[in-house]
């Protein structure tokens, strides 16, 4: 048997009322409660739920709606509308007490925080529209929790933004990070290089997480949600994202992580991602990449190769802006690991174009466009000579060799520790590397860049030779791809983004929020000393759309 | 102008010479000194070096022949000589000093150390086959590091050896470790799970250098030479070497390092690994793989992506091992995050080979052979419900509804952290995995296997809720794709190998080792507390084959 009773006039969020009701059903003799407020949308849920009672029909949007299923619903109305009433009255004194101002109108939040430029929206869908486009028209960035909104009005609502060089994110977007800013459901993250752009929420999150684990960071992750990239929306959401992330300056990589775009948008998305100026990460969920990369664009699995991607990219990515500028320079790879100098050449001649030559007379595995990797294990460096591995003076004087012909620009070298090997490889590399500089008359080139095989309980000890190497301004990464990385970033021109990023003032200016819905955003971002201002919104006119164009009329 | 001398009868290892020959070199007025064994094959690198003296032609393989190049070669002679002199009463100081056993015949060897059971060589290739063929009459296996063999005595002593259920690691072959002991150029490994197979020697120390630095560790690393896979020899060394890593139970994991193998060989390599019954990490050097997995076979493209691999398969199988055994039980994934659903869901269809749906209904991301994911963020859950982020109550209710219908067996969930979530969803979600172990009276059963996501900075500290599961009998693991790695291998029926560990005797035997060649190795050895007999060995007969064959036949 169903009991039902309405309290007019009282508009809480939905989240709100779901726990309210939670805690109700907890009640004696109770079978089930439902507490929603009485708009279309929500009467929908109780019929489909079963919970329909007459009363509702009198329930307007602003009317908190209770149902209760329960044998003797008289005999515990009373209890629930009581225990009602606290939670009520508990949630009016959370209000209350809370550290950030609140309003109940868009123009009252502005009066308060003139600075405000993100609206972050999570009122119920079907009246989501309203505030934003009010918020864009203030031009303000919008990002909307809020689901259930229609396509229709998702498409208005970004045309109108892309006009002012705004961003919405959403509808049904539930998670950005805006400098640190948790927008909705987001992590703590600790600052970095890393940018992210997502259609998924718990991608984003998931992402973020692996970077976090990783010991890396991030700038800023920009939610698109899930509809952007469909044939209607146009990916209009992603390209202001992508131009945004493209044209901030901390962003050294760019994670994108959607379901595959329509047909219609995956080739404009592509495209635009090519002209980024940055490395960038994609994936696209639930699909096997033909290839793991092309050009500057890396293809991903799962989320936590995207992320393992993305550090790496970033990490080489610093270690080459901490760099002189090589732009145009030459490459030469000298290595005494035949592995690793194929490793070396096959790396590089993908990332940068090179030809890979057939037979490798003399040890050279690559030599193209000046660049060249040698492997100075072939015989016509041993015969009668002990392996650069145990001799590390064969690799010494083939450097200083090609250094008497031609300036040495960029010098890869391996130092293979271990049994078998030199007791100090680094440290003999060091004297040649210090000849090398100076007989380049003290140019801040060659530069050098160093990747070490070996364990820390090598006899060389993996650590001290390291730091030998660093000593000498030897530049040491954490592996072979890791080296070519880095050299090939160096050497090529530095393109620069031609992408718009036309909605950049959200990441340049300083985050001030309009928080419209939720109160427990507004507490998050007070928490993080972002400034926010609370805008209790509730439906116009009882959500009586008739009565709500008159009186736009009147206005 | 050149002089040169001969010191009879005295043999040293090429090594030594090499060595000697570039501290020669640095005297005064010397423009070139080479110090070789008057071997053919050293008289050839005499002639090609420029370095050739008619004197050259009386020496044999016994006699040091030395030759320098100098402007007043007669004046600075005699200085040379001293110091050769000097040089050799230093190695055979350090000779007499050595804390090993010296010996000049194998037979002397076996008499000191009758245990010993593998011989390790590194004389000059023309000859290496003569001391090979003595260890393996022996019954003792061989790795061979001496390069230029011939090739039809590496196939003669590799079925020779494969008769005997003997491997032959090598020729050329500069890098095995076999139960911690270097053998070779090998680095100094932590104690783990993984067993590599190589046919390149800075391949195998890189992958070992890249499972150190992930703080992992090998059981054995077995070295094959670079012409093992080629259609010659066949791969003999590669058979043997899977079979006996398969056959070796501390071993979880294979890593298979080599260049693509001859295409008659390619096939039967292939269809061996899928026998294992372990995870294999494939990497054919240069070439990028079709897949990334097939069956138990992993490939990859990179030597840092194959450490990477191996080590997060031997962590799924160090956990897998530790749990109950739950072949052929069922999955069960609740998950909060949509797109950590989708992804548990597609890795999942992906390692068992089941049908993803074409639909999701009711958030069922998949469904088939008794494995099902859910997404429990579907409208279905949510509706007038808040999100299962912020109330775990949702999946509680759903995990204990499912319990009710049928047994729960391996239950996968995810747990987000991060404003917006939950305070405490990994308590909330403890209280209802403790019920559900209550309610299956106390059998072992149901696994549950976690993934968190957050970061420890986010309000609900991820170490903190990690601590929470764990204390609650839940499997945390590092990510999602972990996850399903851990469950895939608990429903698979453990397959048994069917690799034949014929030379597994090598593993399962405490090693000792005869080295016959380059002392520094038997000094490696020595250090890691290996029982090592040095072996002294010198071409027999001054290297004259007649006389040798006559006095064989004498013997």
């Amino acid at each position: 048997m169903f009991y039902a009773f309405l309290k007019k006039g009282c508009f809480q969020d939905s989240v709100s009322l779901m726990l309210i009701s939670r805690d109700l059903s907890k009640a004696d003799d109770v079978k089930r409660v439902s507490v929603m407020m009485g708009t279309p949308a929500n009467k929908d849920v109780f019929r489909e739920t079963g919970m329909w009672h007459e009363l509702l029909e009198q329930a307007g949007p602003n009317d908190v709606c209770v149902v209760i299923e329960s044998d003797q619903p008289q005999e515990i109305a009373a209890q629930v509308e009581e225990r009602l009433e606290q939670a009520l009255a508990q949630l009016a004194k959370g209000r209350r007490s809370a550290s950030y101002p609140v309003v109940h109108s868009l123009s009252q939040a502005l009066r308060i925080d003139p600075e405000s430029n993100l609206a972050l929206i999570s009122v119920a869908g079907s009246y989501a529209h309203e505030p934003a486009m009010q918020a864009l028209e203030k031009n303000m960035h919008v990002m909307l929790f809020s689901d259930n909104v229609p396509i229709a009005k998702e498409v208005e609502l970004k045309r109108f933004a892309q006009s002012r060089n705004l961003i919405v994110m959403g509808p049904d977007c539930g998670t950005s990070v805006i400098a640190g800013a948790p927008l909705a459901f987001a992590n703590r993250m600790p600052s970095g290089g890393i940018g992210i752009v997502g259609a998924s929420g718990t991608g984003i999150q998931e992402v973020c997480s692996q970077i976090a684990l990783a010991g890396r960071g991030i700038t800023h992750a920009i939610g698109l949600g899930g509809r952007d990239l469909s044939a209607e929306v146009g990916g209009i959401s992603a390209q202001a994202a992508l131009g945004m992330l493209a044209g901030d300056e901390a962003t050294r990589v760019i994670v994108f992580v959607s379901k595959p775009p329509a047909e219609s948008v995956a080739k404009r998305i592509a495209e635009l991602m090519e002209t980024l100026g940055k490395p960038v990460v994609a994936l696209f969920l639930g699909t096997k990449p033909q290839s793991r990369q092309q050009g500057n664009v890396w293809f991903a699995e799962s989320l936590d190769e995207a992320a393992r991607l993305a550090v790496e990219l970033d990490d080489a990515e610093a270690v080459a802006e901490a760099l002189p500028d090589a732009a145009g320079c030459r490459i030469l790879g000298l290595y005494t690991g035949g592995t690793l100098a194929a490793e070396a050449a096959g790396l590089s001649a993908q990332l940068l174009g090179l030809k890979m030559p057939a037979h490798h007379d003399k040890g050279v595995m690559l030599d193209d466009q000046g660049h060249q990797i040698i492997d100075l294990g072939d015989d016509v460096y041993t015969r009668g000579r002990p392996h650069p591995m145990i001799d590390p003076s064969v690799r010494n004087d083939v450097l200083l060799d090609i250094a008497g012909k031609r300036p040495v620009e960029i010098l890869l070298v391996d130092v293979v520790l271990g049994y078998g090997s030199h007791r100090d490889p680094a440290g003999a590399f060091a004297v040649a590397y210090e000849a090398l500089k100076q007989s380049s008359n003290g140019a801040c080139r060659p530069i050098c860049i160093a990747a070490v095989t070996g364990t820390e309980e090598d006899v060389q000890v993996r650590s001290a030779q390291i730091e030998k190497l660093q000593t000498a301004g030897v530049v040491v990464v954490r592996n072979t791809r890791q080296a070519i990385l880095v050299a090939a970033r160096l050497v090529r021109p530095r393109r620069q983004s031609s992408a718009n990023g036309a909605a950049l003032s959200l990441l340049k200016q300083k985050l001030h929020v309009v928080n419209i819905g939720l109160r427990e955003f507004a507490q998050n971002l007070q928490d993080c000393q972002v400034p926010c201002v609370q805008y209790e919104w509730a439906p116009v006119c009882q959500g009586n759309d008739r009565l709500k164009k008159l009186l736009s009329r009147m206005k």
